[in-house]
């Protein structure tokens, strides 16, 4: 959600010869450079998930993506109602992981010339779905063509669900780590697709397949969590790694996880298997899922754990401890050994 | 500011052979019709110049536009930077004619992979320059690069400035029409760009090329009118004969122009007869400028108008009367004569 969080590397062609070209990275920090501090009805800018916005006594949460076609998704993997749908859930993910739900969103498309109105009007009908699934009115957009790989820009506004709205920048030494759900199921998908696309239309890996092509914000999660007492949230869209890595950033602590508690989506461990690929991957570098990482006081009541896993069906898993910046993000293995976690990640899907 | 507001006609491409292919306009009718109806949280969907939010006591506005390059505008008649604060301006306009201001922004720009890091930076120089005009944060957005023709999404969260937002429904009969400034600059502009590009860099024009390079959104005067009984408001993007009809449609209306009191840029004026094209019809059918098109109840205080044109340093001018929708979008003038005001114009800019 930052400006120039462009995911795809660019070749350093330069068009004037007269300056030095930028990396992706230079050139995203020359671009959060220039946009000017928010004002006082701005009570959180870019950087996370999600701005905070104050209007009168409400305050609201605003977010925009950007999903381009071989950038963040392909055709080829995915049916013109699945992007759409898949590209909302994206975009409202970033409200749940603020604690957040979505209430309005606008959407904007180009697509390019040739694309047949069927496939415009499938890939609504993915969007229509989601705006019923989650709940929230489509107020606006734009469909232009034009010589382009199809872009969708999603724009939510959503409002608090509890008390406060998260960030990424509250977790405390001491705090203690959850995940919601299971990870590594779209991985694993995409694994099978980019090994052999017809593995895909397995019966085996149907429920695994799903997770891919029709992956869900965790709404009901945010929800369930509203008045938990959560110091953190980020969803793992970009994995694990690079997840931890955020919060550790913006909330200057460390993270030891133990990896053995990392909660494996089932199928993930049958394309693990049968690919000869390490199901941890899938769940640690993978992302291209909407569970979210959380941070929370510790002492909390594990009733309320138990309360929210029967509200939603999903399990919430303690994976391991805030610690001091010092300590970086490890991952410790029950046999006493440990490996720093690197912050990697597919940052696209489909 | 519809889903499927596309201006580029398509080609007809088929890909399927199973269906014919859809017009544009049908193709836009079809998306709005997936479209779900809005909840009791939106006063006003789809359809205006922005849609109406409602959260607690408080009401917003939000827009969304996307800009394209050829389809919108040209890397060859502007500047990245003024690309930038011309997309902008265009999105904030929808605030000003709603009678509100811009709070918040959101970006998303997804550039062509061999654009130079330095011409986008420039880009984002242009669009906070317009934060910075008009007052509004930018609180999110995305730089993707792919294989697209430049793509700048903006999405505007505004808040009224009056008790009242404007929408392009209310006008009625008997009602004064009123129009904001001079019309017909930016299109004399783009008629020297296309004539001959070195005409533009001509002193003797350089007064009309800047309305063409560097448009306004009118918050100025939207926040001067904010108490002034107006029945429905619309900029003229698009050129005064396509809003014109905007509002007969929206508020079951038709209008009589009065042709000769239309205010022309006397810049306009100048190239009309340097080329040898009829002045009025840069104002009719040409846009790309955000003068506000007002219609206001009868008896009015003249003095108020007065005021505002003290306050913002712009002409109000009545330009005719609204009449029954059977008597249509007609241009009268002083000889007699009248013709009906067909609906045509530019919808691109640069």
């Amino acid at each position: 959600d930052v400006p120039g969080n462009g995911e795809q590397k660019h070749d350093g062609f330069q068009e004037s010869g007269e300056r030095m070209e930028l990396t992706e990275r230079e050139l995203i920090d020359q671009i959060a450079a220039l946009i000017p501090e928010p004002g006082d009805r701005t009570l959180l800018g870019i950087g996370d998930d999600a701005a905070i916005l104050q209007a009168g006594a409400r305050s609201s949460v605003v977010t925009t993506d950007t999903f381009t076609e071989w950038v963040h998704f392909r055709m080829d993997h995915l049916s013109p109602d699945q992007v759409g749908f898949k590209s909302m859930s994206a975009a409202i993910s970033d409200c749940a992981a603020m604690g957040a739900t979505p209430r309005w969103v606008t959407i904007s498309v180009a697509a390019p010339d040739n694309t047949s109105s069927q496939r415009i009007l499938s890939m609504y009908h993915g969007i229509v779905e989601a705006a019923r699934a989650y709940d929230c009115d489509i107020v606006g957009g734009d469909t232009v063509r034009s010589m382009s790989d199809l872009t969708i820009t999603i724009t939510v506004i959503g409002e608090p669900l509890g008390e406060r709205i998260w960030t990424r920048s509250g977790a405390r030494i001491g705090d203690d780590v959850l995940v919601t759900g299971e990870l590594g199921g779209p991985m694993a998908a995409l694994a099978l697709l980019e090994n052999d696309p017809r593995l895909s239309l397995d019966e085996r890996y149907q429920r695994t397949m799903i997770r891919f092509l029709r992956p869900e914000a965790r709404i009901d999660v945010a929800r369930a969590l509203a008045n938990f007492p959560l110091t953190s949230a980020i969803d793992v869209s970009d994995g694990l790694s690079t997840e931890l890595h955020h919060i550790a950033r913006a909330s200057g602590v460390g993270f030891h996880i133990e990896r053995e508690t990392i909660p494996l989506y089932d199928g993930a461990l049958v394309v693990a298997e049968d690919l000869g690929y390490p199901a941890e991957a899938f769940a640690l570098f993978g992302g291209e899922e909407f569970e979210l990482l959380l941070t929370v006081e510790p002492g909390y009541d594990e009733d309320m754990i138990h309360t929210v896993e029967q509200e939603t069906g999903l399990r919430l898993t303690r994976i391991g401890t805030v610690v001091d910046a010092e300590e970086g993000v490890t991952l410790f293995d029950s046999a006493g050994g440990s490996e720093v976690l690197e912050e990697k990640g597919y940052e696209h899907f489909g």
